[in-house]
């Protein structure tokens, strides 16, 4: 058991049992479970949800950031909802799971998969039956878009903040990049390794790669990590983003990786994306980071244009994609706006 | 020995003896050795001379797709010579250099070492005074900037394509990454192997990076490799970068990647790169590529506003930094047009 994953690190989690679930990939994951947290209460119209899920690498504990009094995700008026995904670490995952679906031989997920268990949580648990609203960052938006298509009559209301409805292919050469990173490692061992802090050479080499990527080459120009209290860019790569990463489990992150690969609305229509955002009834908010290379601007806007209410909401940051941890002010007024019109929409 | 760098694969190279090359690490590289090949005839007034140095990974024929009767690079006109870098493979480098200065423990290298090498050649072996122009891509516009700042009554005009008087720092943390990937084959065994075939992993985790940053995000979403005769862009991965890098020693590619991530115009003037680019009397011409991620377009601004008779040239095309490589037929057109002005400058 890896530490990190602890609600001593994350805060009280829940945990919604779902048996054996069987995965989109053809497995069946036995005594699967999803983890959550909530903020605020379910009034009993039981129409005052919002689902919130987590990017790669994060938790239900991560999005909290953006919950507050006064805040648009306000807990005094919405009962907002924080799955954790599988893979994630407290949902099940690679480092939860017993043998023989343990760590190097966890099955292959998709982001659909984590879609069906929320909807089991919030239909079969809450008893809900529309949320008030979907919203997500990066693998959060690849999930906000599975929910706003599989389960249109659910969602009334979306917003999608640097995530498509199908992976672009450049993002894709980045998680194979990534996948070399995370398994070089010679202590990793097809994923049969005993204990994930021994995969320091790993997650190392891992931080690198989202170093290079998830932040912007106008961040480094502009010595942005000076606003987070670092001294030099190899003070901010060291003690922010290694740090940050340092005591994650690497098939866990493998385990997201792949499924954010993978991510493809159009697998509802065949292969038609244009098809598959077509059926998205939602007051659907798509918001992007300028400088994001994961998932640029331009994606956003080929998104946007098939989705009949959707709502093109670029946002100007030269944090990237990275924009979304809110470092700086304007950042967060931004996305809130994005949040708070979504809300009312 | 390494049969890819070999007159077999590259062209008849010829050789000036360096002697004993005091490099700016501190080393002396004995017996070290300048490999370059020429196109054309130096006249009598020794003042047709254009000196073109290639690109990271690759050699002096890399350069020779911009020679040609009734180009701007006419060889009825100019005498070009095509010098190799240090580290690429021909001039003195990790694969051809014998013990105690080979392999793993070649010395470290500077883009200067190239240019003061570089100048030998120039003026002991072909008693040239003064050239008609530098130019260079990438690695390539890095050792022109440095001709431009050291001796800037050798250099009247010149042309930088996709390269930066310093390295930004968002490109350097791609070197690191680049490091991480080639040194992370368990057969490297610290530079030590006997032969770089055996480096097929580190060869192939080395290709994964430049499927990334090499080109855009827009090479891939509007499946320009189609433009190649490839059929998805796995093919083109496999088929056009594994392909390219497979042959290579991962030594020399480290070698190189380590002047790169250095290199810095503002070692002349205590850090100061303005300082440096204003020692630059030649009118030289700032080409850049959109979507380039290495060197972006906005680092070019800004060198260009330094240089007193800069004209900046930037150049729009989705192939990202290997616009160079001339793949679509507008960028050869764009590419001559630049060395065209520049040589009539």
């Amino acid at each position: 058991m890896n530490a990190y994953y602890t609600d001593e690190v994350h805060g009280k989690h829940e945990y919604y049992d779902l048996g054996g679930f069987p995965l989109r990939s053809g497995y069946t994951l036995p005594e699967a479970g999803i983890a959550y947290k909530t903020h605020g209460t379910l009034n009993a119209a039981k129409d005052n949800a919002v689902l919130f899920p987590h990017m790669y690498s994060g938790t239900s504990a991560s999005m909290e950031i953006f919950i507050g009094e006064g805040r648009p995700l306000d807990p005094s008026k919405y009962f907002i909802i924080l799955p954790g995904q599988f893979g994630g670490g407290f949902s099940s995952s690679p480092s939860n799971t017993p043998a023989p679906y343990d760590r190097g031989q966890f099955p292959p997920l998709a982001i659909a998969d984590d879609v069906i268990a929320q909807h089991r949580l919030v239909t079969e648990h809450f008893g809900i039956s529309t949320l008030h609203a979907v919203l997500g960052w990066s693998m959060g938006a690849q999930q906000t878009y599975e929910w706003a298509v599989r389960f249109p009559e659910m969602v009334p209301r979306g917003a999608v903040f640097a995530g498509n409805g199908r992976t672009p292919v450049h993002n894709q050469v980045f998680i194979d990049l990534h996948t070399e990173l995370l398994t070089s490692d010679p202590e990793f061992k097809d994923g049969f390794y005993s204990d994930s802090a021994d995969l320091r050479l790993a997650l190392k080499r891992h931080a690198v790669a989202f170093s290079l990527m998830g932040f912007s080459a106008a961040f480094y120009r502009d010595e942005l990590w000076r606003s987070l209290g670092f001294v030099s860019s190899n003070d901010f790569r060291q003690g922010f983003l290694r740090g940050y990463f340092a005591p994650m489990d690497p098939n866990n992150l493998l385990a997201q990786a792949s499924k954010w690969r993978a991510g493809d609305i159009s697998d509802h229509t065949g292969g038609d994306v244009a098809a598959a955002l077509g059926r998205i009834t939602a007051q659907f908010f798509v918001a992007s980071f300028s400088e994001d290379l994961f998932f640029p601007p331009e994606d956003h806007d080929a998104d946007c244009a098939h989705i009949p209410n959707g709502h093109r909401r670029p946002i100007e940051t030269p944090m990237g994609h990275f924009g979304m941890f809110c470092l700086r002010e304007e950042d967060q007024a931004a996305v809130d706006a994005v949040i708070a019109e979504m809300l009312d929409a």
